[in-house]
């Protein structure tokens, strides 16, 4: 059957269908009066969203796209940086680190745990000249499932009282309650096609007043990721470059969609499903990736018992046009991953569920009762 | 009346309906079989557009972003380029060049003439130590309707030996026969909501062999814009990064549309409406910006007498609800600009003319017989 496919990836996530028809809408010119009071619409629902009064950038970019502007606008060649690294998103933030001749220390944990937070505390300390310039670390590890303890590290930061926190938010904006002001993060970037609800295309970045203060400093080169020009065009609800209308559009609705239903809802709801989600793979036997503490409201990784990985995402796609995330890089044939991020109904859960329970019986895994996934999960879903 | 506005701006341009529902098509995964399928098919007709075998490569950027990455990836800090510049985009290529610490020498020309392809020559004949690494030019200058002698400029650089050829064609790819292979240009940036068809988000870049050779050499720090990993992926049809998919659902649509039009009436199409919206002006006794030999077959600037030029647009948008584009930086309430670019038909081409000839006779040009503005206009939209 053609057309049914079911996204259950963390990224591209699935888009409302209104959404989708907002993008179907004739452009406009950029840089007229109409699409300023979109940008300005725009823009103050994300600052909504973010919980931030900080300056709220749009790029024309990926969420690396968003996060390369998030590294090379604070700092100089040569400024020490620590970034945590404990999946193929810290890694890439490592990797642009060093791309950009900065002094990279980097702090790894296995993949599938959370950075350690002490790690942090114990080099911010050893740092009584000030040199570290930058934490830079990423939230919702996608590739992994795996949620780091952003809080206490940002408290080691803010010790520390020099370094910016730069955090990568690409899995975690929109899924998660990230209060960026209350917490004071310099630096956040994410990318569109994740808790936004609509597809890729759009970088955003936020940026604090002493992220603003090391910018004056920064002598990396920069031209289009520069985001002192987003800056001054944000002011006149503009942009620097020509902005991708249509993605514009769908971000107008989707945010006009999230305003309705709540930021307490809408955490509460990823965070019910991840549970939901995590209870089933339990019940079923299945070996959850992350632990319970650090488990991602947005992605379940989970590295299967009795099944090849592959087989699962094989049969799920083929018998039940559901698509699901395999493993990155080393993880490759290891695990499966679970998308629940975005525009992700209590039904989609039970659905992805139920199409699980039926792909791992016929898989010949025989260490559950048929229906002891959809029992957790119901049990949770209705537990509200 | 609501919902009837007309671009006739050099970007974004007017969207097809096809084109624009494309966009709605639900997100599949990009990592997915499907989606390489489409990645190979654009990449092929996307080369057969740029009429070239160079690789093509297909950015989440604006086309400032292609142009910037058509610039990095091929140079060093302290690197001599040459620039021309006789407008807005010119300007900004020097920009990025010296915002990358390139050692810039740029060759102007007055906004509305042609840069001069003999102060090309001279420079490069002199440069008998070959320092010179890249000239940099812009094809068609959006900001003034001038399409330089890409040609004449080409062959100094060929007859160098050593310098690349580094071209923004944003606003003549598509609109005017640019053979890439033919006239071995070594890299070409442009951007999707021109000639393309489609709204903006995406950029292109092709690239030489000969230009790959300098990559090698090349040590600007580069990431998000590395063309090598878009090399990369590209060999196996996909995408370092997430790729804006709907706008590559949209370019899908429009490639196949315009290989069914084919290259030579989409040529003869834009050069049609070119000499017919000059001849119109012409008619109506409104003095054109660029000259016949270096007219632009993307963008008519007119330098309005007896009416100011905001006042033209503003009466054509408000009465006639037809965007047009001012002039910019110095330019701005000297001219206005007429699209004629991409997704418009000879008819288009009627409507602003005939709106055009009632916004300067309502606004009191009493310098040509009413009417004549359409007669010279049909006269060449006819011929055919």
């Amino acid at each position: 059957m053609d057309n049914k496919l079911m996204l259950m990836i963390p990224g591209p996530t699935p888009v409302p269908e209104k959404v989708l028809l907002a993008q179907a809408k004739h452009p406009i010119g950029h840089r007229s009066g109409e699409f300023s009071e979109i940008m300005a619409e725009v823009t103050a629902n994300l600052k909504w969203l973010h919980q931030t009064q900080n300056d709220l950038l749009v790029l024309s970019a990926s969420g690396t796209g968003a996060m390369e502007a998030g590294i090379i606008n604070f700092l100089s060649p040569g400024d020490r940086v620590l970034v945590g690294s404990n999946g193929k998103f810290g890694d890439r933030w490592a990797q642009i680190s060093q791309a950009f001749g900065l002094d990279t220390h980097i702090i790894t944990a296995e993949w599938g745990k959370p950075l350690d937070a002490n790690a942090f505390k114990q080099a911010l300390e050893a740092d009584t000249e000030k040199a570290i310039k930058a934490v830079i670390i990423t939230h919702s590890e996608t590739s992994t499932g795996v949620l780091n303890p952003l809080e206490d590290i940002n408290a080691h930061v803010k010790a520390h009282g020099e370094a910016l926190i730069v955090v990568d938010a690409v899995t975690s904006l929109g899924a998660y309650d990230l209060p960026i002001d209350e917490l004071g993060l310099d630096v956040v970037g994410s990318g569109s096609q994740k808790g936004y609800m609509i597809p890729p295309g759009l970088g955003f970045v936020s940026v604090s007043a002493k992220a603003w203060q090391a910018y004056e400093q920064a002598t990396l080169p920069k031209f289009y990721l520069d985001l002192g020009k987003y800056r001054k065009a944000a002011a006149k609800n503009s942009n620097p470059f020509t902005p991708p209308i249509s993605l514009v559009f769908a971000l107008q609705t989707a945010l006009q969609m999230m305003k309705a239903e709540g930021l307490e809802r809408i955490f509460a709801r990823h965070a019910r499903q991840k549970q939901a989600t995590r209870a089933a793979m339990r019940a079923m036997g299945q070996p959850l990736f992350a632990s319970d503490e650090a488990a991602s409201p947005a992605v379940t990784a989970v590295m299967p018992q009795q099944v090849e990985a592959e087989q699962v995402r094989s049969v799920m796609k083929k018998r039940f046009d559901i698509a699901l995330a395999g493993g990155q890089d080393h993880l490759k044939g290891q695990i499966f991953r679970i998308g629940h991020l975005g525009f992700i109904s209590d039904r989609d859960i039970l659905t992805v569920i139920g199409a699980l329970e039926a792909t791992f019986l016929d898989l010949g895994c025989d260490g559950f009762t048929p229906g002891a996934g959809i029992a957790a999960a119901s049990e949770i879903l209705t537990a509200g």
